[in-house]
């Protein structure tokens, strides 16, 4: 009779924190469909070759933190770690450039998975909201997808937020201003760690990101990505930044804002708390544009842009800032019967309430009223409905208003309306 | 440039369909929030030996269909099949026993994951909706369970829908027909397949779930398990009954449905779609008691009662009856920009409508006013806001409405506010 338990670097949500990620969910959703990006969703694993391909054969997460496992038809399969992969190779698939209106506005939500070491805040398995525009290369839909990310947090309430951007202009950009960081590093090269050696020949953009060699002289004195931009990479930015002015979306331009990921290129941008709740900055949600991906993955050459977020991090951001929301919706009736024959009266009497859009309760422990009562106020319920044999007789119930304290009866036919309209 | 393509037996749900399941699952949590069952996340995947313990070591589910993989830290790790041994784990581990307000009830929905032979509408990754509700042994909570799933199905629209219920009865009870069933079988067991073979010693209940040998003789004159019920158990089942014809839902005993898993006892329950559609009767979802659930799994003994039903099945019976229903919110405006100055206040108006709860669109491929037309038509818009460089120079914009045809020029500050009451 041993106990099992849940798997390490994993949580289960429970009532009470459940109706919060509910909320911000739903926020999430809403603004979504006012935006017109579409929900879809793409299974919990892939073949493990779509996020070889479409994260980055060279990258950690593909290296050191993938669930990657043989299914019982032998072929290889992987935990999704991150999103836009599997949207791209949806994106793919199902021939959505080919759909009439372009581009394509997509959200999903769900659970992802990375094998890291458990920290406070870090999960094994974690929820991503994200999004992607796939099919317009106009810098305005650039500033919507960033506007979408930041209104969400606004409408979720955080105040303490700041949109950094900055751009990795198109691949001639990228190119040259990798053989610069190149130049840069290379001659001391063996004095970062093992990790940013091998850097330097796959991708050196990578080593401005790298957390152990962070304070290297070199670091500081490392060439801005800034200074390779062509000229249609810079009018591209520079749109970006029109609109997001005037949207009133206030940002700073960080040339380090490299972002990890292989495909990115023009628009990354990443935003972040500064709550002192979290006591140092904390990245919330990152993206960027990644025109290349779709081609990767065997599709049709398609300009794309997106973002993803953590829903356990935005969580800790309202907990940061110490936000008051109310997250539940309160119960409206907690139903007393008393005796055998009430019984039968509640069980119908409930399904009607709760037919008709009332929270409702009763008790299932054939406890006395007193203890009802408690349950009562311990589930902070609206109204107390008792319902006694006498009461029953008369075809009516009694109804306590919890915050006055007043005591009505009302004919057993009006009561769901009596509730629902008070 | 190969194409990788989804896991086989999984399914991208795009737009057009996610919508759908948005419409269903926000059913079933309204509902559900009415009814007091709070939801429950538990991770995607948990230790192996918590579903061989859960759900049965005997079961199909257990020994052919399970994803079973060694994590990076070689513990043996399941994607999780069904959702009641997860919940009934976290119920444990989390002590929810002691919580003040019993029975603790719970909801769930999320994907679940089994292999079998992909085959039309049955898939390897499947979402599951379902209930618990552990802590109370009052047959009207095992008519709330019940009442609740009919419920859901009948708030989405669905007729043609039949509930059959069956007591298993008590240890006792459960026993006594045991022993019946192995003198009935055993003379003749080897004319029965393997499965059931093993069956009459493991679990002879499961011979008569068998879909092989469902046309042999001994099935028609197999023992009832009605006749094996001992008096309690008699009385709980008349009393469930009696609870149900009270919340005037129609049902039928029928003594041959067991259901497969090993923990259920007293009460069990499918609902079936008999929709023409079909060609045949589906079943939409199953439930029953299960009080040794939580015990075996290492907590104090605690009874409890729940069902699941896939989304999937759910929405087939939606397309088998034929159901008129609109999913999607509908696009409120579609924002005709002409000129760069006008997409630069396009760009804050539709930020506008959209944080003021306006599904709102534009065009994000510089094409001329025609073709936009044409995409507002198509998305089905209910107003076209047209803004070019006069219209701005005079702070308006005019306004058509696509059902009536009428156009007016409203005053940008009052068009969000037009465009929301219209």
């Amino acid at each position: 009779m041993s106990n099992i338990q849940i798997p390490r670097g994993t949580q289960d949500i429970l009532p009470g924190e459940s109706e919060k990620w509910q909320w911000v969910e739903q926020i999430a959703r809403e603004l979504c469909t006012n935006y017109q990006y579409k929900e879809i969703r793409t299974p919990i694993f892939e073949h493990t070759e779509l996020f070889q391909r479409g994260v980055g054969d060279s990258t950690d997460i593909v290296q050191k933190e993938m669930y990657t496992f043989k299914d019982r038809g032998d072929r290889s399969i992987t935990l999704r770690p991150e999103g836009t992969a599997s949207v791209a190779r949806s994106f793919v698939e199902n021939k959505m450039h080919g759909l009439p209106d372009q581009p394509v506005k997509l959200y999903y939500l769900g659970p992802m998975f990375r094998y890291e070491r458990p920290q406070a805040g870090r999960f094994r398995q974690f929820v991503q909201f994200g999004v992607e525009a796939l099919g317009s290369n106009d810098p305005a839909i650039d500033a919507e997808v960033i506007s979408l990310a930041m209104n969400i947090y606004k409408k979720v309430g955080l105040k303490n937020i700041k949109l950094v951007i900055n751009s990795l202009g198109d691949q001639d950009s990228r190119l040259a201003y990798r053989e610069a960081l190149v130049n840069h590093f290379k001659g001391s090269i063996h004095e970062f760690c093992s990790d940013c050696q091998n850097r330097l020949e796959q991708n050196p953009l990578r080593i401005l990101d790298c957390k152990k060699d962070r304070d290297h002289d070199l670091m500081k004195t490392a060439p801005s990505i800034l200074e390779y931009l062509n000229d249609s990479s810079k009018e591209y930015f520079q749109k970006v930044q029109t609109f997001l002015n005037g949207l009133g979306i206030p940002f700073e331009v960080d040339p380090n804002l490299v972002r990890g990921l292989d495909y990115y290129n023009h628009t990354a941008f990443e935003i972040m708390s500064n709550a002192e709740g979290f006591g140092a900055i904390t990245t919330l949600c990152g993206g960027g544009r990644y025109n290349g991906l779709v081609e990767d993955l065997g599709g049709p050459e398609t300009p794309g842009i997106g973002f993803a977020f953590s829903v356990e991090r935005l969580l800790s951001a309202i907990e940061a800032e110490q936000l008051d929301i109310h997250f539940a919706k309160p119960l409206d009736c907690y139903l007393v019967g008393l005796g055998e024959s009430a019984r039968e009266k509640t069980l119908p009497l409930l399904q009607e309430m709760r037919m008709n859009g009332v929270a409702a309760e009763t008790d299932y422990l054939d406890r006395k009223m007193k203890a009802q009562m408690k349950s009562a106020n311990r589930l902070h319920a609206r109204f107390v409905v008792i319902l006694g044999d006498d009461e029953i007789e008369k075809g009516v119930a009694l109804v306590k208003n919890m915050e006055s304290g007043d005591q009505v009866e009302v004919s057993l036919s009006e009561l769901v309306e009596h509730i629902r309209t008070a």
